[in-house]
């Protein structure tokens, strides 16, 4: 009841780190949708493990296979299950970790909850390979809202102090293509190196570094979304702080327009050349009262430095009560800020679809 | 389906801003818990309008009518409704904004989304009335969270670049106490002044500022929430994004832990003079993995500059397709993060109280 | 969270029969619907009591008082709420109940489930009287698929062993229109005159008698609802049995399908005049894979005799522990299944109602 | 959205009769509870196809996969996930029938929803198939709930007008383990005689049987459930109606009540040997206003007849919009009563722990 989100198009995902598979289920997927399988795989792999120097080596396809949900390379309108067999877990470097829980990481809460019976070798559910899975709905996600002029794109906004370079007003499918083609998700080559140092450089150290990822979709029609508690930004929320290391989201000017007066922030509306209603600024993200207003979705999540660092660190036997100095050996990755920006953008598709999948309906005359 | 949230305590508010009442639907309280009403009384009046010269000039005594669920001063077990009769409504004010939507109002998007007929009157049922009766529901949850050891506090961090003095490690509840006594909710008393006199000054200038609050929650045990989509984060976050004018939230260091090393950012475990398992420092929040850990609650939420500003602004004719000048009259705030204060208070308790009883059960044996 | 029902339109009840009020909310009703005030009273009063020598002599108007979501007799797209004030609830009556609980009521389970904390005067949250907010939430649902070319209409099929005429294969407008006419909803005058006799008697013997509900709806398009748990049986289901006195339900040939050849049983599909594919019979009820399939939907529900008589029970004393014989005095009525026939269709069109919207979508193009 | 069930414990059911793999989705089940998989193989089996000559030819092994969710042989708090791979599916025999709906199939109705694009070879998503991984998920829940002391049990009530013995007013464990352990799920060894006999009769004519299931639950405690939409009937029956050919649900004397006087059907209150609160007579079925009131559950379900028999059938081709005569070939049940009978105690056992599990709270202190 804790690993699915979606009202009408239900995304549950399964599975341990070090278990038997990891998997996700859509229930409610349209009927018809074809799904391009390459298409499909070149999103997964934007998120793959082990492709640069700077992520950690675990190296696996993650190839999803389907179960159900796909008849003829198109959904037939029944429940969509994928799964991805875990290939290339290494338990025993985890094994010692059981009475020392690791700072950051929820070793200690998942303990408490489940008293001890929780699989928790490579963070077990509450791993970020749950996050494979997540990306075979969201890259689905992604195809379906295509098909309807809808279109995801995101970049890593800033590693520590370096900055890229921000979405211009009104981003286009073409910013995102060129992001999705590139091996680090920055927009501007200078600055996305000058990130890729920060890393390196914490790397280094055997510390690690925390990033902040900006997420837009453009095309999306106005009038989507519910006041109060069923409002864009509430759906979203909602399923994008179940990113691991997920610690803030924002959206539009965000935190920075508690900062600025009324006379600033307000988008003033005006009418474009096509005739359209839309806003000549965007701090709003494009929802008001969390509905859409036809304006690019704007969103920023701010994703903690991985736990996992290779510094001693200070932590509790659970069993002895005593002080502990831990030392983390194994791989990990020294940033995954840069790893998760395609999984923001599947989490974000993925709500999108269910939202325009309401406003739809399916078609009764 | 848009104005509830909850799960196995549904919290539902419905209302007008001009219409004849907003109130509040709870269903799933536990039966026999006390309700004080001098007490809801008193936490209804921290967010009441025209307490002081920062406020709107609309005052109403906001005092709940209960339809169901109290017996004898007590739940009773069944769904607890309560309302507030609008008294001091005045339509004539609104009318002429019918066909130019004001800039950051949802007065657009609802006429998108419902065609024209929404009772946008004063922000209809998006309007900030509407947190009258989700602080009715906060302030219920919360006499019955402190029956379990667990209080709720929240202070204004920051107004335009004046901040508060942040809460301690481990807030108490008699700072939450003290807090929730002052007309104006800051820490800090100078810096209090500071604050106030950047929303005076935006007052003066029929411009208006927006603010940052920090909410706390203290008491809560470890084990509470679930991974991915159960998360303490991910419920509170559907929630909070519920509130007019919010448009961020973070938890423990939130955005800031972006800019950290893991070696900064990671609370080291510890054993306390009691011999609990707590952590040095809060960067978590209290919540790892989605669950707590034990530690305080922490969270803040931005909330955005007052819409409504005296200036002329630039909109659009909804008819006429064409621009227009909009100088907004009538009553308004020129900031709205201080009245937010026990709003964001209120739905932090309601959330918790919701987890919490998750965890109860009904006590079958 | 045990008081509500729907999905996309949520229905929630409210109040307890001796409380300030009941009342109904609804969220996610569309917006410009006309609300007939005049028409919904008239279905109202369809299961008001005290209108005939039958039912309880307990005489309210039940007009609904609408709080929220209408403006200008039309709905405004925000939660809809109504509530009916008790102004004729005699507790005085209940009191000596306390301690006894009455068989077949719920005055026992209510008082182990809320450890004697629930207000169960006149049977509280569990009362009859909660179906009356159901009706006005049922007849605003009614005239909503009026205008969708979908009506229901219901008769009392039996009492005791006297049995009313059932409908045709394919009931219309102007048959439900004469049942909703009716003091007794009976489609035969001679049977119903029989079935009123039955209930006479038990009256006249200080005891009760039960019934069954057939209800119908016609105009529902092919192809709504989903399978396995989404059907429209199972939605139905969820909601009916939360009508007081329901112990069964059936669809199109129910338990009867069960002694039945496959040769008997499945209706064989046909082209009719119109081109238009439907079924020769219809003992599916309308419903194959819990998919609508065009024909008339059909389903029965039985109302198991009123749990309160004037006849010397047996039942124990909650604090001694003691065997008591109980005597229930004041006013109850002899039979509800005919008043419940409104309620049952109320309950029908609401969730049917619920589940075209879904269908719908709310036309973003 | 559509193919799932439960509140705490959500259960989600996927695959397609001919497609790769049918399986289940357990989220929200209790961590450390052991699952005996001979002892869930055993419960399996007693669905399965082809065990006798009463039955469909087709023979799977039907033996779960665990893909996640299980260490050690015990549950580890995250989402169970289990499949069973189709090994023997031959599509060949149901390719003819896709111009030319079954009756009594859904394949007409899924055809409008899905618009061609369902995947209904063998029934597709809507197939029986589909109650073998609904197996998987009760056989799991009746393990837990005997830790619990709770025990389900269900036989063959009735098949055409042969009736098996009902059970008694207090059923035993021994009364659910012998019919466990027979082949044919008869109380009463002589009517079970006769009810085979029936259903060899149909099958020697090419026609089907329809039947009565009659399930119950021992051991549940007084006090769960919630009154109206939230009751033990209600989330029954919400699952119920979604096992295939299920047309009619009642509990305790259900529709026979109906026909009953308040003074037969009442059930008096006592006190039994033990001290404890208990009715003479069971004609609520265990549930009063939704609640359980400590006697057993007893509900009854109604099976049509198999839609596939070898008789011709009339229906139209959905091309020619022109009649058409049906025969189906290939193998198909003469009767799916019996072996719906483990399905029916499935499902039954899934919702009671889901409601247990509610009243339970996950013991924070």
């Amino acid at each position: 009841m804790a690993s699915e989100f979606g009202k009408l198009l239900k995304i549950s995902v399964f599975g341990e780190s070090h278990g038997r598979a990891v998997g996700v289920l859509l229930d409610g997927l349209p009927a018809g949708e074809e799904i391009d399988r390459a298409e499909l795989q070149r999103f997964m792999d934007r998120r793959r493990p082990g492709k640069d120097a700077l992520s950690t080596a675990r190296r696996e396809a993650d190839s999803p296979l389907f179960l159900s949900g796909i008849t003829g390379g198109r959904t037939n309108g029944s429940p969509l299950c994928a799964m991805i067999e875990n290939t290339d877990a290494r338990s025993a470097d985890y094994t010692a970790l059981a009475d020392a829980p690791r700072p950051a990481h929820a070793d200690y809460t998942a303990h408490v909850k489940w008293k001890g019976m929780a699989d928790m070798r490579g963070g077990g559910h509450l791993s970020g390979r749950l996050t494979a899975p997540l990306c075979i709905a969201g890259g689905i996600a992604k195809q379906i809202l295509a098909r309807r002029g809808i279109y995801t794109g995101a970049h890593l906004a800033s590693v520590g102090d370096a900055h890229d370079a921000p979405f211009p007003l009104i981003p286009t499918k073409e910013i995102f293509d060129q992001l999705a083609a590139k091996a680090f998700p920055a927009i501007d080559e200078q600055r996305g190196l000058k990130m890729q140092a920060l890393i390196a450089e914490a790397a280094a150290e055997a510390d690690s570094v925390g990033g902040v990822i900006e997420c837009a979709a453009i095309g999306l029609p106005a009038g989507i979304g519910s006041p109060l508690f069923g409002g864009v930004e509430n759906r979203l929320a909602a399923a994008i702080f179940g990113i691991p290391a997920v610690k803030g989201l924002e959206f539009g000017a965000g935190f920075k327009s508690a900062g600025l007066r009324g006379s600033q922030n307000n988008d003033p509306f005006l009418v474009d050349e096509e005739g359209s209603i839309r806003t000549g600024t965007n701090n709003s993200g494009g929802i008001l009262g969390g509905i859409t207003n036809g304006m690019p979705l704007l969103l920023r999540v701010a994703i903690k430095p991985t736990p996992s660092i290779g510094i001693p660190q200070q932590t509790v036997s659970l069993s002895r009560l005593e002080p502990e100095t831990l030392t983390i050996t194994g791989r990990h990755d020294p940033c995954i800020a840069h790893r998760a920006v395609p999984v923001v953008e599947a989490v974000t598709a993925a709500v999108l679809l269910d939202m325009i999948l309401e406003g739809e309906g399916y078609g009764i005359k």
